[in-house]
């Protein structure tokens, strides 16, 4: 996964970061199991299994990674990175960890971690003698502030999406008369011929059915006449893509075109807004008012962006009430969308990146509603 | 998902057996998000995203569905299982499942539920006033015990496995000269043709890398004369398959042959063991005892199976140290396993499940060790 792009080196810089970061809070103790924290500060990667992994990052003193025995010849390791501390069948890998851990003031849990173990551990550490935050709360300053090498990964992975979308464009992904299905399938098949490594999703939505934000690609069969709305991504050398296009199967109705020239300044303007210095709502902000003042803004019916990077949606979220000032490195997406139940959906999506220079796209295909014949 | 197999009035009698079951072991609510026990209950997965996905079940009084806005259109209703609960994208959902849920004296949290929701619970009910347990304490005494659509979803999960590995056996997946990661997506292509809706894995292990029992396919290229594992699984109308193969390419060594033939005779010894009545643990001692005879003790590394229905390992695990008594309804893996590091691996796997007639196999493909040329 992220082992493509990081070396021991750079796991040893962000596990001393990381740690820096645990002093600064009054983090005791830093748990990682499934997720993408996890393979950011060791370049491994847990299965989503119910035998536990765990890395335990102490702040002071060495970190472990806690593993099944029978996963342990998977590992890379790292040297002084972590130790490992392989567990046998009959075990208990959370008093294991718990033991490596001692009695934490403040624990820090992965995210996605599973709560079957976190439920576990509230056996070994009340709440009445640890208090548990969540992993962002360490890995946020780290994970959000994209370096180099990761904005690359994101430009590579934007690129291959884009390229599909080109096709998308020019009629080589046939529409009309395939089911929604079908055409998710080909979609699919695309972004891992383009260089993907998984597919995270391929939403293909049309006519009425494109008024549900996540619509499940299904039966329906396209028709001449209609929009479709397609949303897709995967993850390249660990880093994702996500991009949305919407093309009409013919010649827009009036009504559709004219909201679709609202949606695309809208989306435009959440880029925009998109600057170092700026907070994270002023991007939802931006896109929102040129919908709203069009006199959609309630078929707006979500928020403008997420963060993204080695998960598909990770910090920051770019949302009324997040007031957490942009930062050079953020990335995510822009993605304002009009919904009308019943009758039809649009939504427009690009990921940016953040920069001292200004926001810096990663997809560049053509933003105008395409009429394919 | 599951909705294929259930209707709602399945869903109504299911949530009622959870709710006796609430009721005989003192829980107050059940909290189910990411996972299968949501889809069992109620026909609706959740999408594994940082929007909580909430089934928020009372002993007493109506369950709700809390739902970010945006997938309500997804929502399959079930009049009398669930009320829906939708929260706008500036709302807490946490704070709405706290509200609907009181203060509960215990809390039984799905498996797989990310950590960071329970996180976010503790705050609102800090373990001083508030017992966690896992939703396996409610959903086990259902989910362990299959029922006859269940046990005949297995069946064509079982089958549709069994053709892959009879395509296997008669050497119509080439190995010699291709990587394991080519023949891994032969495989992968092969169980969704025959009928999988999900490829869950594909283990591809040749020679030396067969001693990693959850190796990942990598690019190392299959010779003339050496051992190749395969154990692959999907999902079909929402019930997995999981099986394992072994195949020599060539005449098998002395070595291999003579260890094989005890590895087959152990796998046949634990599905002999898989009666109703007999603990879990049974059918590990005796693969085990067949192994340890024999002198290869030392190389069965793993315990000899796993529960398997909605998800590809659940409740009850074949391993030592448990004593639950095996139950008619009980699907699990029978899979014992030699390996012999830097050296050569092997492991042979069915699916059973436990009848009053005795141990029932989903899996029919030859157990021997076929030599493709």
């Amino acid at each position: 996964m992220s082992s493509a792009l990081a070396s021991t080196a750079t796991f040893l810089d962000r596990i001393g970061r990381a740690r820096a970061v645990m002093a600064e809070r009054g983090v005791d103790v830093l748990l990682l199991s499934v997720g993408s924290d996890l393979p950011y500060l060791s370049g491994y990667e847990a299965m989503p299994l119910e035998r536990l992994t765990m890395l335990v990052v102490p702040r002071d003193g060495e970190a472990t990674l806690v593993i099944p025995r029978l996963e342990a010849p998977r590992v890379a390791e790292q040297p002084g990175v972590f130790s490992l501390r392989p567990w046998n069948e009959t075990d208990d890998p959370v008093g294991i960890v718990a033991e490596l851990a001692g009695t934490p003031a403040v624990a820090a849990v992965g995210d996605t971690m599973w709560a079957r173990f976190l439920v576990d551990l509230l056996g070994h550490w009340p709440t009445s003698g640890t208090r548990y935050v969540r992993s962002v709360e360490v890995m946020n300053a780290l994970r959000t502030r994209k370096d180099a090498a990761e904005i690359a990964a994101l430009q590579a992975a934007g690129a291959a999406a884009d390229r599909v979308a080109a096709q998308l464009h020019a009629g080589e992904i046939a529409l009309v008369g395939r089911t929604e299905a079908q055409v998710s399938a080909d979609i699919s098949a695309r972004l891992i011929a383009e260089g993907h490594d998984v597919v995270n999703f391929a939403i293909v939505a049309a006519g009425e059915n494109a008024a549900s934000p996540h619509h499940h690609a299904g039966d329906r069969v396209i028709r001449a006449g209609e929009i479709v709305l397609t949303d897709f991504g995967g993850t390249m050398a660990g880093y994702c893509s996500d991009i949305t296009r919407c093309v009409f199967t013919g010649e827009p109705t009036a009504e559709v075109a004219e909201a679709y020239a609202v949606l695309h300044e809208a989306q435009a303007a959440g880029v925009r807004a998109g600057v170092v210095g700026a907070a994270c709502q002023d991007v939802d902000r931006a896109a929102r008012a040129v919908i709203a003042d069009a006199g959609y803004g309630e078929y707006f019916i979500h928020r403008t962006g997420h963060g993204i990077g080695m998960e598909a949606h990770e910090d920051p979220y770019m949302v009324e009430g997040n007031d957490q000032p942009i930062e050079a490195g953020h990335a995510f997406s822009v993605e304002p969308g009009i919904y009308v139940a019943g009758k039809w959906g649009m939504r427009l999506e690009d990921i940016v990146v953040a920069t001292d220079a200004g926001p810096l796209s990663m997809n560049h295909a053509n933003h105008a509603l395409v009429t394919i014949a």
